[in-house]
């Protein structure tokens, strides 16, 4: 058995975020399919053993239980000595971007690829609202990124790994990365980071 | 002038959480009114020089400048020396539930309050699909609270700071806090902490 267990599905850019960081880190580690499509972390049994808050990721590292992407990763930043900060600052300017990650980046984008390429629901006034949103966040994070070449200066940590875990989702984004120039050279880049992997070929489907 | 200062307005649950904070810890703090409903934080000078995210509040102090209400409570936290961690574990928790508040809890009543009661646009899909969000994390928080007096446990912190910031605002909330008996009950524990005061009485708003 592998040292890190991660319950995920390859659909959840929440679960991607840990994965890539897993993977990046060089950690042990294997992946738990949960079945979220037929609706296993809305059962009383995952939300009493697995989850309270009824969500994918959780990460299981020996008797611990972590869930939040953003908690996980920093643990992951702990246990490995990367990618974390070194100092008080870049810890608040990596929590900053993760909370702003949180609520507005992924906190749109994601609820936008589910409804348009998942549900299926068809252009709406709710996907009308989340687009606006998500473009408003993604041009808050380019012109960040004009001047960085990761989110907190030079070097990836984890905030890069948080934000980035709903674009690498290709056709199945419902707008136009193009616009974003420095989004995409900042893609690119962990795109060659050593161990990055598609969230397909990293976490388990249905099939 | 005061030690801290919070921009901030009445409206903004999100700069409730760190004003409670302020209030709570007893710091000296000012309030700095932010137009946000005449678009002030869209304003490439308020991006520029206050908050590349677009966004309130902001804290200021001496020559350091925070933004993220969960940033600015982690920063408060630690110059108070009041309602933080004591531990690594229960910093591992406050942060999984501020995280969960950014994405799930103020991430949709936020927004389900701003269209119904202050964007005015009445009942649409957009709302039934942020309430159904909304209900469902208020479920979490409640069957959380069930079993613990505050968030991480027996004492208030900064977590409680953030996921009440925008339930005190009575009418405004466009469903029915009252088969929520648990989160109810925690809500009254602090309303009756020393300081609290309600949003419009501790903030700035647009005459």
């Amino acid at each position: 058995m592998a040292e890190f267990t991660l319950y995920c599905f390859g659909e959840s850019g929440n679960s991607y975020k840990p994965a890539l960081m897993l993977q990046f880190t060089g950690l042990d580690w294997q992946a738990k399919f949960v079945d979220f499509f037929n609706g296993e972390t809305r059962t009383p049994a995952y939300r009493e053993m697995i989850n309270e808050m009824g969500e994918a990721p959780v990460l299981i590292h020996g008797d611990r239980k972590f869930s939040q992407s953003g908690v996980i990763l920093d643990y992951l930043a702990e246990v490995s000595g990367k990618f974390g900060h070194t100092n008080d600052e870049e810890r608040r300017e990596i929590l900053r971007w993760m909370l702003f990650d949180n609520h507005k980046f992924t906190g749109s984008i994601a609820s936008l690829r589910f409804l348009i390429s998942i549900a299926k629901t068809g252009e709406t006034a709710t996907t009308d609202w989340l687009r606006k949103r998500a473009l408003g966040a993604l041009a808050v994070v380019d012109g960040h990124l004009a001047n960085n070449s990761f989110i907190i200066g030079k070097r990836p940590t984890i905030a890069d790994f948080s934000l980035c875990g709903y674009l690498y989702y290709g056709e199945e984004l419902p707008f136009d990365l193009n616009q974003f120039k420095h989004v995409q050279k900042w893609l690119d880049t962990i795109r060659n980071l050593e161990g990055w992997k598609h969230p397909y070929n990293l976490m388990p489907r249905k099939r």
